[in-house]
């Protein structure tokens, strides 16, 4: 396999060219001073080379050199960096965090003097939380302060404990270089012959011998590992929402790690031989994803958390990072209803923990009292909605082919079918399903429309149609078939696990009014006396797991349905992609319901790791992110995008490109196509639709064929006959260029 | 409050005795040569100060200097650390690790040499990943390296973008003192002279003014926020498990941080004034606590995972750490049923994934069609079991007064009473429920044993009673009622949430050997075909989500009970205490039932952030850890807890005092005791027994009125007339001894 142990992180390689000429070596860049690189640079009045050519030049040396060796030649590369392990690149940004891509096995050169202990442990902590392995640190031995022998103790019982032995440097001294008559002048005569010979020796002690039988070590390890994991995990894993006989070592991916968005995965270049390459991770890790894979800062503040606290109980308690994302969370929101905020652990629990709060809220209005079991009560929904997999969120969905194979699912509620936001043939139109064609309605089957913009433009567009279908099917569920509501329970906008279906924002609007117009449909109850904040008819849940928080765009989806949810529930990208986190915020209306002398009445639901302070601080750092991305004025990867779609504020927009998008929804494959944020989705024409199809599965084959020149691969999880492609919120617009060119080059 | 704004890690107080005679310095720890204190106090032939002998001088040094203090006077205490952010303290650990308890605001002294940039980031990250809160950074100006430009430049970013402003440091440069003719030297003549103006000078200079006034800033935020952060919460948070009318400001705690097994949190003083004080964390943060609050291995372990992936899609692709967990979980439950480990978030979810798991598995051998929607379909398990708070999992637990207020509630299966383990007025005894006594069974109200261990002795004990009693149960439930069931389900030996109940392990196992032993209760199917691993009878899930992973002094509880289960959920403790996983791991032959050529026939359950990698890493390091004391032979808590218990291999043991419990049993308050592993629950006497009890809530009131000499005190989280203690798995039985007095204090 192509993993080759390439140490980084060695110093001084002038040094080196002149005292061990034997050693082939070659400078990538240099300056004149010897100063940090980022001052360097300047000083030269020279264009500091991107992060990106570094990276380039340094993997396009080692193919070089690769290339040139025999299938049994043993080798060795180290690359050399400047200076300490976080001091500047070239062009400002830390270099541990530039060279973090590659994650190259890496050798710390320690330092042997007073101090050097700290400094050298610090060094090994921030290479740990940017995910590089330490295989080996190197320092010279010295008698008065001793720092080999304390390190080679501390790292030899970190080793022990450590779960990643690999990740904990070997620690060997070797002596140090002979005294340099003047260390500036290097006086040729006496000194020459001293160094060179010390380098000789050197080379072949038994310490750099063992050396490097450590590297090589640590590196087949490495490879060995990458090799069985596929196996291994056919073994050992059972795989979420997966049919087992259709997994086999061949199609399971295994990955050394991430960056940005993409994965470092384990495929087979065009000669069949194992490497390992860059992958886009177009599910953005199921939709978690926000600010990129291995992300430096969130890591910092996994480790802040963790080191501050760890978890610690919240039932009666409260930590600054639970306070501080709650009121985030509520002032991001933006929306007058929303106060109170419940903590837990996925989107599923969030959902189960909306449920109990409206039931609760309805009941106490208009006195279907819980005590009664009454399991009858339902929610309003609409038809492909997914809200999780514990029991409570199955049963807010419609059955389905798959939620009936599970025994205790028993689905509640009614859900409506509903108008469908598609781009075809170039054109942005409503498909009306059947149900609102035979009213009287005057709905045509489809309605076109200029821009996905106008259709956003609901003041402009006549919703009694809408209105008067629901209200009639409302009423003929509730006084004719003798229905209980509890609840409204809506994904806005965009119901991803049913197919990524984009719903037309002015239905999902007129469901609410008209739930909240007419509130006598549900109970009796004085609404005069409500306050503008309280909740009205039933309680509306708005599931933003997956379109919350920037996800499409926008804060939150209810402002583009110009409509307020009495509850929220967020969480996927809550954490930018790294922890689960879940929060449910309510309002104070419902909040009100639970209020009782009585213990029992209160909401009794809680899981060991609420609001843990992990999740919670990850998530502030993260929304504090995506914030600012959203508002930086500057050339972000969302100005130019919003300009692209010619999108002034409020208006939609996405990262993939405008034209790009019509173009793919006119290839005759393509049934429709839908973009918006980080959101691409493409419905192909399939005669099995739905998950069963397999349409998805011959795009992955082809894209696994193309080899993409070995830059990058796409990773696919598909929906049935659904591609779709999601970047985090931070993208390399050029990889999204490159993945659109693919995909077109696909249908072409 | 108490809370000073005291300033760590400056350097060299020598120095400033001699030349800045005006500050008022003290020198705590003083030793010969300027080395590293770890090999100073070796040098010095000294015993070195145990890490909490530091801590207390320097708190006793600043109360002290604190008392002499009129009301209005501002003073400054700075603390200086020996040497470098992570230099061994004497006892040889890390200064930053020593120091933590303490959490005290920080000033980095940055390196202005060349690579200082990279030092002092490093040092800084360090701090971070350990808690601490830099506040402010300061270095020396100096023209050729301009390492002061950069870090002003970098921290000033890092400091926009986080969401801890204060934790990430204001840089201040100030001027180089002058150089002295001869550093080793100080020649007094002139250069005294110079310092000594130098010094003056520079505190007087608005750098250091301005670095005052910041530091007040920081310290006085710091305050402001805890003082408000229980009102803030109280209008912001919806608490988990609780009623909401019996919280107010005054009955939130706010936390600072934690560390080890206390929470470091605002509290009042004998004065009625608010102090920060150390409160024992009781309850375990939820039972999650396994290895100290604010552990910087699992801190580290964290943030290399988080930087080395972040979160990646797990649905066919693999990762170390979730492919490592598998294994060693595997390895450590030791059970040869046990093969397949299916990850989710909490252990609610983990249960709902076992029952689908069971119900699928029985579904098809007996050919219940999982399409029938039988909602009737059981589970058989205990009273008073608990197994989490989504509705799946509620409905495996029989009806109670909390459960049966959720509308969605419908509990479906048959709950067995059950003999209980109990510790009373010194005897350790069994007590059988009624339902046993009727039968003609032989058996006692209350049997009473030497040991508690004489109980664990299954194999000279008679189980026939208690089969015969399951089985005739059984039987009438299945031919008479005509009931179906789907699963054993039970909370091996201790049914946590339920009050602390301990079960007779001989009836779990009687339960588990009837279902397997008479498989045509529940179905027809030819019994021989099946191989030893194969489940038998019903499947048999173990919730050892509170009891598992060496809570109870054992791998698994299920050694106890001599009986291997077909699927263990674990949770809580896995992750040592930091963040939610799960783990639902089950046999071959229960995952071979969704084997199909058919996609809806697969487990369709999925979390998105299903085997995190930062959750799976730190469960691993967890583990290792977990494994490693309860291994080693030196003087660990747990081998010098085992003696005291008199326990060999597999016996009894817990980090509580064989004797206090014993003692504490006696007590006429008291109705039974248990202790096992690092459990402790006491069962007070009371009328309204349960989660309505307020019995605990008086024992808070009297710990909270002791002020326990200030030194800690106690956060409790009652189960109503259960109080109990819970410590991490590494606690100092010190604190214990404490605990134990202060229990004792109470009931005489």
């Amino acid at each position: 396999m192509g993993v080759r142990p390439i140490a980084e992180l060695v110093t001084i390689l002038g040094h080196v060219q002149k005292y061990a000429p034997k050693a082939e070596t070659c400078c990538l860049f240099q300056y004149s001073l010897p100063v940090s690189p980022h001052l360097a640079v300047q000083k030269d009045n020279k264009t500091p080379p991107s992060e990106k050519e570094i990276l380039q030049k340094i993997v396009l040396e080692l193919q070089k050199k690769n290339q040139k060796l025999d299938h049994h030649d043993e080798q060795w590369a180290l690359i050399e960096t400047a200076g300490g392990v976080l001091s500047p690149s070239p062009n400002g940004g830390l270099q541990a965090d530039m060279y973090r891509p590659l994650r190259l096995p890496t050798i710390l050169v320690g330092d042997s003097k007073l101090g050097g202990i700290s400094t050298t442990i610090s060094a090994y902590e921030s290479l740990k939380i940017r995910g590089y392995d330490v295989n080996l640190l190197l320092l010279f031995q010295e008698s008065v302060y001793q720092n080999a022998n304390y390190l080679k103790e501390y790292f030899s019982y970190q080793q022990k404990k450590s779960a990643w032995k690999d990740s904990v440097p070997k620690v060997i001294s070797i002596l140090p270089p002979p005294e340099v008559s003047d260390p500036n002048l290097y006086c040729e005569k006496t000194d020459f012959k001293q160094m060179t010979e010390y380098y000789d020796d050197v080379s072949r002690s038994p310490e750099i011998r063992s050396a490097y039988e450590y590297l090589k070590f640590c590196h087949e390890k490495r490879i060995k590992s990458l090799e069985v994991m596929a196996d291994n995990a056919d073994k050992r894993i059972w795989y979420p929402f997966s049919q087992h006989s259709k997994i086999s070592p061949k199609s399971i991916i295994a990955l050394d790690s991430a960056y940005g968005d993409f994965f470092q995965s384990v495929t087979k270049d065009s000669s069949a031989k194992e490497i390992l390459q860059p992958q886009f991770d177009s599910s953005a890790s199921w939709w978690t994803q926000g600010l990129g894979h291995g992300n430096p800062e969130l890591a910092l503040t996994a480790g802040y958390a963790a080191g501050r606290y760890g978890h610690v109980i919240f039932a009666g308690t409260v930590h600054d990072p639970a306070l501080r994302l709650a009121n985030k969370l509520v002032s991001l929101l933006d929306n007058k209803r929303l106060s109170r905020v419940f903590y837990s652990d996925n989107g599923s629990t969030g959902i189960e923990v909306a449920l109990k709060m409206a039931f609760k809220a309805t009941g106490s209005r208009y006195g279907l009292k819980s005590e009664l079991h009454n399991n009858e009560i339902g929610v309003i929904g609409l038809k492909r909605s997914y809200h999780g997999d514990t029991i409570g969120s199955m049963n807010a969905c419609e059955e389905s082919v798959y939620n009936k194979q599970v025994n205790w699912y028993n689905g509640k509620g009614y859900w409506f079918e509903f108008p469908q936001i598609k781009l075809c043939k170039g054109t942005w139109c409503l498909e009306i399903p059947d149900g609102l064609l035979d009213d009287g309605l005057n709905l045509p089957k489809f309605k076109c429309f200029q821009s996905l913009n106008e259709i956003f433009e609901l003041d402009s567009r006549d919703i009694q149609p809408y209105k008067q279908y629901i209200f009639s099917v409302l009423k003929k569920e509730i006084q004719e078939k003798k229905r209980n509501f509890g609840a409204v329970l809506l994904e806005p906008l965009l119901l991803g696990a049913g197919g990524m279906n984009a719903v037309d924002p002015l239905f999902q609007k007129a469901l609410v009014d008209v739930v909240r117009e007419t509130p006598s449909l549900f109970g009796e109850f004085e609404n005069s006396k409500l306050n503008s904040k309280a909740w009205q008819g039933l309680p509306v849940i708005f599931d933003e797991v997956f379109t919350g928080l920037y996800r499409l765009g926008f804060k939150s989806a209810a402002k583009l349905l110009q409509t307020e949810p009495d509850i929220v529930v967020n969480a996927k990208l809550l954490t930018g992609g790294v922890v689960p986190l879940c929060t449910t915020t309510s309002s104070d209306s419902i909040f009100e319901s639970f209020l009782s002398p009585e213990k029992v009445d209160g909401l009794l639901h809680g899981h060991s790791y609420t609001a843990h302070p992990v999740g919670c601080s990850i998530a502030l750092q993260s929304l504090n992110e995506l914030e600012h991305l959203s508002q930086d004025n500057s050339s972000s990867s969302w100005k130019i995008s919003m300009k692209k779609w010619g999108s002034s504020d409020n208006q939609i927009w996405s990262f993939w490109d405008k034209f790009s998008v019509e173009k793919i929804s006119q290839f005759h494959q393509v049934k429709c196509v839908f973009a918006m944020g980080s959101v691409l989705a493409i419905t192909l024409k399939d005669i099995s639709s739905g998950y069963a199809s397999n349409a998805a599965e011959e795009f992955n084959e082809f894209v696994s064929g193309l080899q993409l020149d070995k830059e990058f691969g796409l990773h696919i999880r598909g929906l049935g006959n659904v591609i779709y492609f999601m970047s985090s919120m931070n993208p390399d617009l050029e990889s999204l260029r490159k993945i659109e060119n693919i995909i077109i080059k696909y249908f072409e």
